[in-house]
């Protein structure tokens, strides 16, 4: 996590998952992972995410003590029509302004519905903090919005993410991080104190180390990160040959 | 999430899920499901998980934010024999306990490994907060442990689903939370109306709404949870009602 060799700032991300049906086991996330990746790719550094009930207390706690600590907010969920999608209301808390009904979220909503079939429920997906800017959605029309560094993005997932793909353009991001990924025979536990020494002499790589089981062998990939892509060579040219000197016939990859 | 209902205490539990390797992406996480199902299951009600990286700081205020908070705390990750496996220390630190070389769990590593495989890194597995209970990990036996209302177990998935099975006995769960689920081939929209009326009156059940697409057109799974079986029979035969008298044929299941 170190970014001593970067010129340009870290910049940082949270993402909310809201919804009581992700803690219950229900509903499986997918969001995380997704969010994870493309952010990453955006050189935006992905530094926590949080699993949260649909309660309004904990939602606009939560919102305002991320919103102050990381760069980027991103919520998942409760955006839809019905009583448990309560995150534009608390969004709207967080910041202390009023939710009001947003004119071009009508607009949109009046040309998706047939005649009678926007009642208020439905009408009640326009509603965002006052002065937010919509996030479109392609899919079922409902926008999603952004407030201040808060991004409200819908729960089901091919609607979040052709959300993202829709804002990603407004995120201002660090360095990309660069990332190689070498793989080895070895249990980690054989190398551990190797790989550490490498770890010393590169802090601004960030090295981590993930055992796996094949065919009932042990194994571990090694992941380095980092923005230098000239110190990232070296890290992984290091760890490279310490895992041959142990007598190992390690395989390199981008990624 | 009400629970006026019961007459036993609501036990509640927090998950973090510790690994950088989540938030770059390169992995997904898998225990987050299993645990909110089992704990669930065990009359513990998942309140928050929260997925943080491998930095001392953050992994020591979260444990201490979250175990002030929760009746249980789950770690996982960040317990095997390399330089980021920082998981140990971070909680001994939290609790304001010395990291000591658990007799027990230093035996255990001695039989697994072969003569001369038990490294000084492997060692490192057998550290515990002073005063920790091991538990049991009969995959590759480096133990996790409890201290306090915190349980320490691993990242790889079947690891740590096994040793939540040697540990579930130790949970004191509330009144399990019972659940049934109506599925409606209506549009959430076209009954939130109704659907909130019957959560206004239902205020010991949880009541949420899920909406999905198959085959193209649009549907909602109901999903009704409480801890009181009479009440949830009474809570989800209204929604039922209400689904038929909106024109549509549901169909009602357990869980």
């Amino acid at each position: 996590m170190s970014d001593s060799s970067s010129e340009r700032k870290t910049v940082t991300a949270c993402v909310l998952v809201i919804g009581n049906e992700i803690l219950s086991g229900r509903t499986r996330d997918e969001n995380l992972a997704f969010l994870a990746e493309h952010l990453n790719q955006a050189g935006v550094r992905l530094m926590e995410a949080r699993v949260i009930p649909d309660i309004q207390e904990t939602i606009v706690a939560t919102v305002n003590e991320v919103r102050a600590k990381f760069d980027y907010v991103f919520t998942t969920g409760g955006i839809g029509p019905t009583h448990d999608d309560i995150t534009s209301e608390c969004v709207a808390a967080a910041f202390g302004l009023p939710l009001v009904r947003n004119p071009e979220a009508v607009r949109r909503l009046q040309q998706h519905y047939p005649p009678g079939g926007l009642n208020e429920a439905r009408l009640r997906m326009a509603n965002t903090p006052e002065g937010a800017t919509l996030i479109d959605n392609p899919i079922s029309i409902a926008p999603g919005f952004q407030i201040g560094n808060v991004f409200v993005l819908a729960g089901v997932p091919a609607i979040m993410r052709a959300m993202f793909e829709g804002v990603k353009h407004r995120l201002s991001g660090g360095l990309p991080v660069l990332s190689r990924t070498v793989t080895s025979g070895l249990a980690e536990g054989a190398m551990a104190a190797e790989l550490g020494a490498v770890q010393d002499r590169f802090a601004d790589i960030d090295i981590g180390s993930y055992p796996f089981f094949r065919m009932g062998r042990p194994g571990t990939a090694i992941v380095l990160r980092g923005t230098d892509p000239v110190r990232l060579a070296h890290a992984t040219a290091e760890v490279f040959q310490m895992m041959v000197a142990l007598g190992d016939q390690p395989v390199e990859a981008e990624g």
